[in-house]
């Protein structure tokens, strides 16, 4: 889709990297594990790193209610959510045209706490099922005073933009023949051997969506 | 180091997380390809995913003249960098102590437009070799034209702090003996064989440095 929801999330730098369909701003939201999200407080921008989870159109975030992030959003100030994977390192004969090749959103709007006990522990289980799949039914669910204590913010995903680089270097025509090697190094986030924790019980073996966990590159639907 | 540089840069949430001595902050932001820039335009945050490098005490980010980070960051208004790397996924038995092993770093300030021209290469230097150590030397470097049509900024890294979660989940002395795997699933950024530019003349091959090319863990130095 080439319409951007809004003139601030139009993608003004090489248009053509810019992407508003929510299939692809929805599919870069669940691959990536970690969000950043901006805000300002005492006329300081923050960005903080933190994890993220979609359910619908909603984007979720949670954390301790005493957090600054948390608080500062729950006051309603403008919100810049931003999730980045970066999928390789593109090499150009030329530095100029070094560049990587990424996917990236960015979610602005207005975050609204979640009051709702049922929605609160919905989007729980969205943030953890995000995480590792298959982990909501098999861990201990949160109890009521748990619920309690987590701070969950809602931020509608009505004003998102996608933007991304794929493919080879762009080099100049000229520097083609250069004795430069060109090409992309590819980059995936990969899981290594899960490590039990100490205190585990003698024989618990680890489920199958741990020893088998790995991050799937959503392609673009 | 326990000390921030500001109280602004102090770890508040969990101050244990917290560290403050530059070896702590460069490994991080040193090993890390991607940093999240937030700044403020139209009382609207934003956070935008780039490259960076460190040279000494300055944090420089590069971009085209005509972005709208480069013009809004060129004049002069404060400036949030965040550098995230997620080493692992914490599984707790309970699902309220999920979490994530992490190393992030908040830089604060203002930054200043490269004027000069030996810096703003010697930065477009350090840009290239913070993304894939050797290339500076075997790629052409940037000719009077292309130096002009980049734009470096340069941050100070007066007012840095990095924040970081090691070690295992940390349930409740309660949820020890419930039947629940409990760990944590490493994570890494992974490269893969590189991918060569669909017009590079036959029988050139790609560089050791491309090669062999991984990003190392950096310990805390």
């Amino acid at each position: 889709m080439r319409t951007p929801p809004s003139p601030r999330t139009r993608v003004r730098r090489l248009p053509d990297r810019g992407a508003y369909d929510r299939a692809t701003v929805d599919a870069i939201l669940d691959e990536a594990f970690v969000c950043h999200v901006g805000f300002v407080h005492d006329g300081q921008p923050y960005v903080i790193p933190t994890l993220h989870a979609r359910l619908g159109d909603t984007l979720y975030l949670h954390g301790s209610p005493a957090s600054r992030m948390l608080r500062t959003l729950a006051e309603g100030v403008p919100v810049c959510v931003t999730v980045t994977l970066l999928d390789g390192l593109v090499l150009a004969r030329s530095v100029y045209h070094t560049s990587a090749n990424y996917r990236s959103v960015v979610v602005l709007g207005v975050a609204r706490l979640v009051d709702d006990e049922d929605e609160k522990r919905r989007a729980l289980e969205a943030l953890a099922e995000h995480l590792v799949p298959g982990r909501w039914a098999d861990a201990r669910q949160p109890n009521a005073k748990e619920l309690k204590g987590t701070g969950v913010l809602a931020l509608p995903l009505d004003e998102a933009s996608a933007k991304m680089r794929t493919g080879p270097p762009g080099d100049d025509e000229e520097d083609l023949a250069l004795d430069v090697w060109a090409g992309v190094i590819p980059l995936r986030a990969a899981a290594g051997t899960p490590v039990a924790e100490p205190r585990l019980r003698v024989g618990l073996e680890p489920p199958g969506y741990v020893t088998d966990f790995e991050r799937v590159r959503a392609e673009r639907r």
